[in-house]
């Protein structure tokens, strides 16, 4: 995921983007064909240092402006100005993030599977397993174990599933110009749009500069799926607690020591977990702050969005990542469930739970 | 809106609940038809002083303990034994804040249409009729002021389209007894809930407890839809500006004044969007942060859902009523449209703006 | 705290600007003194229905014009000219709000010394006894209890220190009429604003329409307030827990009961204080988003922040109170402490927490 | 401020904790000098790759463990044992942050200062400079162009002055031991604690892991702070817009082109600045959703702090250069200020607009 939202990706992404928008014009008429290869050539053969780059970015408050500069430098005048035809710095910039955000898709739906199947087995190994069911923090009455691990695999799932749904609708290209209306392709934007969007594989659509409802679709959705990750860390966190010990996380070489205590064993996949679920409604918060964008193509707003999904991504992966670790290890042990039931004297009717779960895995489709 | 979320209206709901489920309990063979007969009767004899529970439930921690309590006081002790039987708090609330929010939903929706439709004529209007585009609140190019409109138009439709999916996915009875086994139904807590989601006019399906996923869901929906209608709010309320006043909110008598300048038109419909937006983001981020709930049923997270929601819905309905009213009597003044586009001596070239709002209205469906 | 920030305060204090503001114009001759005696009459004669003004007040957009109206049709045309005059809708409402803050921030302090009191106590009496200390929810190595008392005391403490300094410096008068330059004022602008602090019993100063970083530091100070008393909250809630049981909140009548099992204790002190951990944080949020006002007065940002900073008050005044409670009848079960160190073959060397204890307690005074 | 906050310096701050450690140890007794000596020489002599400890970190789940590890091999036997001797890795993570908090604060103060100065100048230039005022994004009444730069100047000074305060009040050396008793130091924790908080530049004081308010009031001061800037650019961007045009940022070369228009100038100082504020608000809300964390330390809560707060220092350094920037070479057309007065026909009665720039300006001690 890191690779995913390095510099270099950005700058990778960045030089589809013109190369896929020279071959459309080519193809379209808008340019000439030769100017276009030309294009296509110095693009890949473009070396960029992303440190350098970062510098400029930060000065201009643009990436297309000192990425495309250099471009040019690389090319004959005619080719210089074919480059980036009828584009605009946001085209480039939101592109990216898309082409970013597909590819990170991937990683967590994987991610996300690892979990909900790891939790399916459970909840079917353990649907009647009697264990203490605990509200408000308080011991209450039995459960069969295996619906509480049900229950958050259809959260889990339901979000999962709304992120990709998300990711699907509204990681679209962005092509829209100066102010969104297409003005430099001469009548024919929307066959560019149409061969970009192939070209890059991504959804094609009217551009959306200023309108950032998806953006905070897709934030929102992904938040809600760390948070729901942040349900399962939390209750193996409960469940390891020394004093009830009835799960425990694997132990996994270089991970969960304490530097101050040997002997300790850390729910650390939990803590990356619960630390992720801490801080993705904030960065949820900053996007949604941002969708009263101003006009054509807003000030501040849409610039803040960029890096607040992707460190919404970097949490969701590693979140995502080690909660699957920690789903598919989980040591759970039933000796103790048993023993802290009878030593509460709360019998073993654990009511419709076997049902439920039974209810809930047709419903995940399992 | 404030009538839905009132706390007379809670404790109907409230009510309406132990009533379904007296009557769903009955008919399952769980209780006695009679005593179900006196429950139900003695629900709808029943008088309560909002003011005088709020006290008692902000004490008890808990909405169903004082109100159950004195369902139980007006009745036999055989009825008052069997009321509310295999039921717990969360059920209740749970519940009574789903009929709350697919109440607001249908106010909210209808506001959201009534904006959505005026745009809708708005962009229609001007597909064609050029106007300054503004970006990084500099004028820039020339676009079709139709272009705007259809694009907060589709911004406005698909968060309301989300929203209604989410409350139409989330918006489920709750009932899962103490720990969401259902355990005090005798087997058949699936047909009491299905009969009591009919009775009630809601969605079945598992208890939900502490998978608060589905309450992120609605509440993040709803916040984008509030962005969305901000979105228009921001535009307006920058044209409207009085060195550019190319559009203005209508006359509405008694709004929009100034207690100390009464020469002035506020655009106070812009305001109340514009304040709503700003508050929403930290409204989803309260509930986001919820999710990781503890267990069977979470200490302090979901006790703070239904205010923030309560809160959400309230908001909405004050920006999306007035953005409505503000959309549907819209002033636009087209000489200054030209005027200022001659005077910055852009030309009007809009560029492929009438098409896309052409594509964009085929989108919606117009 | 429901009571300051009740509609009727709000509409006494209203008039109790009005008449501060008649008084000081007229002790600086701006407006006869009979005039001014004839306002003050009026305001304490007038009867105003909360429920109504409400919707006169959610159409204008603004508290002042509609209060301000019905003030003046009680009065003789020469004083309805008179009153209000200079002022602004801003200036009524901004100053309201820092009446209501002032209020709030007396029974806060009052809460949070009692927590203070208990904790100093508390970790004077366990300073020396030894506790298992946790980390990561894992038992780790021993402490002496009162040192975690002593933490959280003085968290507690500098929290409240910080939110009265910022009472202190920034709940101030407004007094600035339209834009903010006390046009209105024939020049004596400062005397009467130094007149209506002395007399509504709040600081002056310039004024501060579209400089609302005061508010924002009012908002931050009490969120970590709220906060601190969460750590409380929370450690006492897990120290609670059936399988730990260390330490139980006080039993207190109607309190802490389950409308499913009444067996349980639940802790609902450290849950309504937990709540309001959680919604604190999105309110401050959605207060530091208004700072970058608009010009001499925003459009939105400072609407929003009044409903903010009172659900901030509320939620502390629910939360300190609780855990007053919570703290000066806390339970903790030494004997449990001793045997849970047993078992853990712990040893008892708490190195220097009892120093530690003595040097925090010095630094509170104490 | 990406240097203060790169890997490369946690590193060396990280190394300079284990000479302090080692020194003072030495120093009180606890380890042997030439032991001290060794591990002295090992710190400065240690070559690590940043790339390479960052994926051991975040696998590891902290930084010191990988960190002493290394720092061990290169050590004897005798020597590897008494590295690290009583501390624990949050010991190290909380004071390497708080290292980089004072430094990150110089660079943050100057830049204030940079602004301050500015506005100060500017609001004494046009104290009487009449110009309009707008409120609610309307023309209102003049005002004296000078006490809008006052009241920002401040808004700034106040926030930069807490900023200052908090950071000296909370900016602490950590060092606590594995549960913060200070169990591994002989009984001379204290006297180990101050000898390294002077080595280090740091306030002494007790650990603080789990109380951690003084992280959430540096925060909070921030974002107050990075709000306060963006006052600022809210109202040069409104001012800077084509059709009202009394004022502009400097031209910079390099900046605030446009890909797509090369005639534009771009208020991108006001971007960044803005950008910052959008954002700022989230990261707070972040850790202040951290601070109940549980018991002698918590698990995701204060692993979360860090990058919250290394990106909230990001955010301002960048908000404040580019303002300081823009406030310094600020271009005030005055020929347009009056022209758009008089086209309003307001006249020119600025109210006491001078008499209060005098009087902030006293304030602020010029």
């Amino acid at each position: 995921m890191i690779a995913i939202f390095s510099d270099r990706a950005a700058i990778g992404h960045a030089l589809a983007f013109e190369v896929a928008l020279a071959r459309a014009e080519a193809a379209e008429g808008i340019i000439a064909g030769d100017v276009a290869g030309a294009i296509v050539e110095a693009c890949s053969g473009l070396k960029i240092d992303p440190a350098e780059l970062a510098e400029e970015i930060a000065f201009a408050g643009t990436f297309a402006i000192p990425l495309v500069a250099r471009l040019r430098a690389a090319l004959s005048p005619a080719a210089a100005a074919a480059v980036h035809r009828g584009a605009t710095s946001q085209d480039v910039a939101d592109t990216v993030l898309m082409m970013q955000v597909v590819r990170a898709h991937a990683l967590l739906l994987a991610d996300a599977d690892r979990i909900r199947t790891a939790l399916v087995a459970l909840a079917r190994r353990h649907a009647g397993t009697p264990a203490i069911g605990r509200t408000l923090l308080q011991d209450a009455m039995p459960i069969g174990l295996g619906l509480r691990w049900a229950q958050t695999a259809v959260g889990i799932h339901d979000a999962a599933q709304a992120f990709d749904r998300d990711v699907d609708g509204y990681a679209r290209l962005q092509l829209g110009g100066a102010v969104g209306t297409r003005a430099g392709f001469e009548g024919k934007g929307a066959a560019v749009a149409a061969r970009m969007a192939a070209d890059l594989g991504l959804a094609d659509g009217p551009p959306w500069h200023a309108r950032r409802t998806g953006v905070a679709a897709i934030a929102s959705s992904l938040a809600i799926l760390i948070g729901a990750v942040g349900k399962l860390a939390r209750d193996i966190s409960l469940l390891a607690q020394t004093a009830i010990d009835e799960a425990r996380e694997p132990r996994i070489t270089g991970r969960g020591g304490s530097s101050a205590m040997a002997h300790k064993r850390n729910p650390i996949g939990c803590q990356v977990a619960l630390s992720a679920a801490l801080r993705a409604p904030g960065l949820v918060a900053s996007i949604l702050s941002g969708l009263p964008q101003e006009q054509e193509r807003g000030l501040g707003g849409w610039q803040a969005e960029g890096p607040a999904l992707a460190e919404l991504c970097l949490l969701a992966a590693g979140g995502l990542a080690a909660m699957a670790d920690v789903a598919e290890g989980l040591e759970i042990d039933e000796a103790a469930l048993g023993r802290h039931l009878e030593a509460a004297g709360m019998g073993s009717d654990i009511g419709e739970s076997e049902a439920l779960v039974e209810a809930i895995l047709a419903r995940l489709g399992e």
